[in-house]
């Protein structure tokens, strides 16, 4: 006889029904073979007894069995396990010796060479990080846009915001985005010419998904914002690299390329190109855009950074200057407010937002259009204006007391252009440093460094690495400078000791 | 003389600098040439008084357009159009005439055959849609949830979730879906099995694009439901069909296709196969697990509607019967909330959610941090389950009316099972009508069906379709039914006329 109080267990703590906890229970006991095939299960007034259940909870639960499967009903003689399941198949039970181990598919699947980004849990709170150029979240304006967003969700109309919708996103946002990119960018669209994305990395994303077949290139920058190369190389896209000086990308480098490959595509950053931060000259933007007509390829201008400039004007994109609509322009709200918000756009002809679209609906089906209508009010209103001047006037005080104090403090080690706008110098070393051995050392002061490998993909030496100054207040970056003085310190300590 | 007085205008009405209108006015002058090549500029002096500004707004330009090097600077003789700048090609000036016309890319792009789902803007509020099982928004609890969300948002913790993070999702969610899911569903996982998704359709395309190259299969069913279809398509999959039949999918039929193709994956939705609503019997389950493991496929488990259960207890997921890792498990929350609300999550061995985790960094960046912390609270407080309760209630109430008002008025024209769970009848139509026919002149009648299509996409004949019922109150079936049996007497009154 099987001890079936003594298997069975009931939980009376949780939310789950009694008679599921059971029904679970036995077709695990089934699967095991603890209940071998055509074992007959007890009569339910005698297992309710035995449990001390509702004797309605127990034919609740073989009536499951039975309708699950897993067992058999037959009418005046009871309740069988069906002989007809199959015995799993297991090569091994798991082991609580292998509980840290880490489980593998037992199947097949890709490893791409896709860059694996740490972004470290900031665990250890006397740890200074080092990004590439992100936004200060303690200046992010969460609760106006939290309590925005309660307002919106709390009116009637909300109720039409929450069904499956649109792959093309809210259509107030898109029409506030079309009135507000027209005039702050120059551009000339309509709302048939945007979809709302969930950054320019969705955007980078759909963009390289539908123009790449085997074999076709996308021109990039050397270097490049390493995260748009996996973009592409993931999409199938073979890279070509042409040079980038302080003008930007060098356009003459483009003709041959095309007339050599299939280029279908050329990537840029032209307001400060990533990771170096020149701005594309005129001479060049025109240049390109001619060579895009003649050549048919599209020109993904990613403008990550458009919002922030110091010194001045912004500098209007290609796509405003685009009369052939060869330019699919992406950019986020995300980068100026906090990357937390999803939420940007793709702009381009007609004919691709639209093919964009339909992908959309195959990747997360849709955005989040409580969100969107959530950031429509917030441009409507102003408030992404007023949160633009206000963080370019902070972060304009902290590019200039940064690169003050990079130049009084460190200027034996290290040089960098004053950057016109953007988050982040370009900062190259001197020669006899390398920013590997800078980074091993400066780790034992807790000052974290991420990924040198994505400044210098290719190897060619650039000894060069983005560092970000807006998230920083002054005396974080004081500390900051300082414990790199004595990371240099160190290393020129152990060159003598070593000599 | 150029007029410049009139051909630049000053808007002082918008938040743009007078400055940066100027620049940008010059550059488009400059572009067609209207300022040809060498032109020298008015005198700073000059130009201010003729436009009624200050000369330091001219300077501020002048220097701007010098600086994007649209002009030249020289001392002492003026500032000139620089005479580099290459003219841009245009085949054509946009025309008044050409307005709505659609605009098209300059470059070429795959134009795949990805479905398109038309989900109509719902601009006639007489008409009824016919949807394939949707949850009614008018029961999300949306203020409740925003109101959380107000208040996470409030508290100094969400400044830690606003930067950029970990792609794997909020841990608060992962943890409390780890435990909720491990009770509910019978899993036994830990946070290293999870990341966070925006819903079941994220989890599938994470996991097509990385299980198939060129030439690899996937088996579906016969039918499938096709937004899976085309997912697994748009990867490069095939697709190899098997039957469906009242026991789900007819698992006698995979071993043949596994020794005959190079099979990567098998999608199943399990609990209630879509469209159909069957359920996969306990022994078939067992047969595919096994058949798994022998032909090390994967096994993609969509569970879309596992909380709508009407009859019986859920029946656990393949998931968790899955010792071997060959199940990659995608569900969401937000069929049971609301569509709006993009989160879900994918559940593997660890190796497949780290390269899942790795790819969503390229598609877009990672999830929403404090919506998913909302759900982690909304989950913890038990409002989800106090939400399940409530709907499964009212959608149980609401099966058994429209069932049995179907079978009252339109016995004569369509059968369908009663099903077990979810939000929709699997409903075939007798022989002697079409759907098509059906939809055409219901339209008449203000009654929309979608995309009948895609419930036979292989043209097999199955003359059935899904009809959700969870979105309509008693009021609104009774409307659509009469409207539906208005449309039958309008076709069987064509048909006797014709005779």
């Amino acid at each position: 006889m099987i001890p079936y109080k003594t298997i069975l267990s009931i939980n009376r703590k949780t939310n789950q029904p009694i008679y599921i906890q059971l029904t679970n229970q036995f077709i695990k006991l089934i699967k095991q073979k603890t209940l071998p095939s055509k074992t007959r299960l007890p009569g339910s007034r005698v297992l309710a007894e035995q449990l001390g259940v509702h004797r309605k909870t127990i034919v609740a639960c073989y009536e499951d069995l039975t309708i699950q499967g897993w067992t058999l009903s037959i009418p005046q003689k009871g309740t069988y396990v069906n002989g007809n399941i199959p015995e799993l198949k297991q090569t091994k039970l798991s082991d609580t010796t292998e509980k840290n181990k880490k489980t593998t598919a037992g199947f097949r699947f890709k490893k791409e060479v896709i860059l694996t980004r740490n972004f470290p849990d900031q665990t250890h709170d006397q740890d200074i990080y080092i990004n590439d150029g992100i936004s200060d979240p303690r200046l992010t304006p969460i609760k106006e846009i939290a309590t925005l967003y309660r307002n919106i969700c709390g009116k009637r109309a909300a109720l039409d915001q929450i069904s499956y919708g649109t792959t093309y996103g809210n259509l107030e946002l898109r029409e506030t985005l079309v009135s507000y990119l027209n005039e702050t960018r120059g551009l000339n669209i309509s709302t048939k010419n945007i979809m709302i994305t969930r950054g320019s990395q969705m955007g980078m994303f759909l963009a390289a998904q539908l123009l790449f077949e085997k074999d076709e290139s996308i021109i990039i920058g050397e270097t490049n914002y390493s995260s748009s190369d996996t973009t592409f190389e993931f999409s199938g896209a073979k890279t070509l690299r042409i040079p980038v000086d302080k003008h930007g990308l060098v356009t003459d480098k483009i003709e041959a390329l095309c007339k050599k490959h299939n280029v279908k595509a050329l990537y840029t950053t032209s307001h400060h190109h990533h990771p170096t931060t020149v701005t594309l000259s005129a001479e060049r933007r025109m240049h390109l855009l001619n060579l895009s007509k003649t050549y048919n390829f599209a020109i993904i201008e990613d403008d990550y950074d458009y919002d922030f400039h110091y010194e001045n004007a912004p500098i209007l994109p290609l796509a405003s200057h685009d009369i052939h609509s060869n330019v699919i322009y992406v950019g986020s709200i995300c980068k100026t407010v906090a990357p937390v918000y999803r939420v940007g756009y793709l702009i381009a002809s007609e004919d691709f937002v639209d093919e964009c679209a339909k992908l959309r609906r195959f990747i997360d089906r849709q955005g989040d259009a409580l969100l969107e209508a959530t950031f429509a009010k917030f441009i409507k209103q102003g408030a992404l204006d007023r949160h633009i001047k206000k963080t370019i006037r902070t972060y304009k005080a902290r590019k200039e007391y940064f690169c003050a104090l990079l130049k009084r403090e460190l200027a034996a080690y290290l040089t960098f252009e004053i950057p016109t706008g953007g988050m982040a110098l370009w900062v190259q070393l001197c020669k006899k440093y390398s920013w590997e051995n800078v980074s091993a050392i400066a780790k034992t002061q807790n000052v974290i460094f991420s990924e040198l490998k994505r400044y210098d993909p290719q190897n060619i030496g650039h000894n060069s690495i983005r560092i970000g100054f807006a998230a920083y207040d002054f005396a974080e970056m004081d500390e900051l400078v300082s414990r790199l003085k004595t990371t240099f310190t160190i290393i020129e300590n152990t060159k003598t000791l070593s000599k």
